[in-house]
């Protein structure tokens, strides 16, 4: 595993190839996705069920056969162990709890003309969920998208999740339960985005779409954005673990949180950020005992080579500067006063705070989304959130007596644009 | 001017033809834009001055000259005619006032079992704002992009504007410098896109860039986002003027409203829905007379002809339908309780209230910003905002003991989605 240390001459560049992730737009890419989507508004359902078939070699026949009943997601639910539908229930409910706080509420007030001005906040009609099917088919991301729409009041929740050979995950379809889903498509790939982005003679179209895919899913999804709203357009995940030597600290707890990261896939990112040596070393080799015993070893230990890294800094001032720099998806503080650290890190998906907040806490049922922005977009991009299901109108009252300096200076400004049926509009207000 | 009844059997046909716009992405634009942004990331400021030289005929030889000082932009301002500097300063300190609301503040609270979520709320560092030039270059909307930015605390906002011949609008000079704008480059089209998406030697990287644009720009954002964030693909502008036959409004005013919109270029949308014929007859003969004394009246003519209509409603209720329908940029209520309203309406950018609130009003200087959704994404967009330019981190701090729980939830699901590391990460913090 890769080890550097902001002492090396050629530590920035080092950092900015560590860092290096581009996801390819090749032409061919975005042919190919941009025929699906043409075929897909043309034919509709026919396009869906064949294309379905074939990618999917799904055994279904008719389009009806892929839209699955309520009655099929309560019977998913019904059949987990208790102690799964103990956990899959707290990590809903807390999930729910969190995003309630997220909700934004109309404002008006009245300016000193008697005008008013405000928004109005609503949410959005009817959103798309896009789950991945196969191995990564994960129920908590259900939760994670599903639970904020409905929390905004959503309307209807579609979700599309492929069934590659016709066989699902039960727990996707006991959260789907959980979440309140109110439609389950089992089409995917991008067929599945065209779908909802447009609609089809069975699939209603949605005003946004959101969820993890593969690069067709991402290429589709940044193709049909301005048809619909789309969330972010997600790269590999990361997390950056930062200590500072601590006695408090415990050598195996760090490496195996790096792990939980490692392990996702080959490309995800795993940085340790220390300011001992000693205990760079230490990690090091506790990363190294944990692997023997992974099952995931194999993944792991790519993602770390490929794109791990310990990070030896002179002292915290270097510390925050590396985490601004990287502006980690996941960040873990592993210091005695994490609340220090705060005030001090400009961009972060997540920040984990303390020795007993590993990610793999937020990834399930701490509360907040673990759909968070990667690749250093959480430079300008935020958690997945309510704020994502609702829209604003804004609202402009002007009352007789209070429109008429409004409107003169309107008229003023119109001139100067060259609008002059701006400027009269305004004009006839005033005169 | 079209006319259109929700009678007529076709209605839902017709509306769905007068709505659609389809921006065209085709495949060769694509690869021009792709080229010119990987030449960019290349060569930095050697490709952005050779492109300004030929797309612009800029004259300039260097890429210093690209840059204007701030000194020239208190110039611009100084410079102007007394009524408009303070017509400007008026709609600056408006703006401004109406966005200071919209401020987010980072939240945090303890649950039930001492953990503390919470998420931290931060302004971007630094946003690329793309001002047209030419005719369509507006000093209103340098006002409406970076004075939200600079409420939000963004830490640098760049302003890029391509001057034609090296030719520039003081206007937009002078509002730059009222909305406190760092640094100005007189450079534009896909290259000033790629340069403030990737950095050159002498424009700094940004990590948003928001602003309207021809096709070359609205391509290039497609491509760079991710790289950096984006604001919408901006549509044409379009207008919805809904009225009741009330005695109360005024058939010129109803005209000139839509004329403000049809002005603006003749893909712009300008729709009457009106309760009453004889209010639709008496507004279309307004607009004839209205159209002999523009100076505009050819592009809004054109704009009439292709894509404005006047449609006639049975009730309230039909109305209501249509404007969801439409999801209109602007909304017009010329009725006499515009609030009873408002609770029907679902979507919209912005709801212009009563008879004295022409759209011209919110384009200047009501308060509220003019950036808003077009071409029906209000289904699931808002107004550009100060929350365009803050995001969030979330917070997630769990005590010893609150972990415990959270932990062995997460152990369970977890082993269920075969993530083994992440499963032993959260059991070290309860076993």
């Amino acid at each position: 595993m890769r080890q550097l240390s902001t002492q090396d001459a050629s530590f920035e560049q080092q950092l900015t190839s560590l860092l290096a992730f581009e996801t390819v737009n090749d032409i061919d890419l975005l042919k190919t996705v941009d025929d699906i989507i043409a075929q897909v508004r043309r034919d509709g359902d026919e396009v869906v069920l064949r294309l379905t078939q074939k990618f999917d070699q799904h055994p279904a026949t008719t389009m009806q056969e892929l839209e699955l009943s309520q009655e099929s997601l309560v019977d998913a639910f019904e059949a987990l162990d208790d102690d799964v539908k103990t956990a899959l229930t707290t990590a809903a409910t807390r999930v729910q709890r969190f995003h309630e706080r997220q909700a934004q509420e109309s404002w008006q007030y009245e300016d000193e003309l008697g005008n008013r001005l405000g928004q109005k906040v609503t949410p959005l009609d009817r959103v798309g969920i896009y789950v991945p099917g196969g191995l990564a088919s994960y129920p908590s991301s259900v939760l994670m998208n599903a639970i904020p729409a409905k929390v905004a009041g959503v309307g209807e929740v579609i979700m599309v999740v492929p069934a590659p050979k016709g066989v699902l995950n039960p727990l996707v379809l006991a959260a789907a339960h959980l979440a309140k889903v109110d439609r389950v498509f089992t089409i995917g790939g991008a067929q599945a985005v065209a779908a909802l982005a447009y609609g089809t003679q069975s699939i209603p179209a949605v005003d946004k779409i959101t969820g993890p895919g593969n690069k067709y899913v991402a290429a589709a999804k940044r193709a049909v954005f301005g048809q619909v709203g789309i969330d972010m357009i997600a790269g590999p995940s990361e997390v950056l673990v930062y200590a500072e030597g601590s006695n408090n600290d415990r050598a195996d707890w760090l490496a195996m949180d790096l792990l939980s990261q490692a392990e996702h896939d080959r490309v995800a990112q795993a940085i340790f950020v220390t300011t001992s040596r000693e205990q760079l070393d230490a990690v090091a080799l506790e990363i190294e005992k944990a692997l023997a015993a992974l099952p995931k070893a194999d993944i792991a230990r790519d993602a770390l080579q490929n794109r791990g890294a310990l990070i030896l800094v002179k002292d915290r001032a270097e510390g925050m500067a590396v985490i601004n720099r990287v502006a980690p998806e996941h960040l873990e503080l592993s210091v005695d006063d994490p609340d220090d650290l705060l005030s001090g890190i400009r961009h972060a998906g997540a920040i984990f705070m303390g020795r007993h907040t590993p990610e793999a806490i937020g990834d399930y049922c701490a509360g907040p989304n673990h759909v968070l922005p990667t690749s250093g977009t959480a430079r300008f991009s935020s958690p997945l959130g309510v704020y994502d299901f609702q829209k604003k109108s804004s609202i402009i009252y002007c009352s007789e007596s209070g429109s008429k300096p409004l409107a003169k200076t309107a008229d003023i400004l119109a001139q100067h644009e060259d609008l002059e049926a701006h400027a009269r509009s305004a004009r006839y207000r005033y005169q």
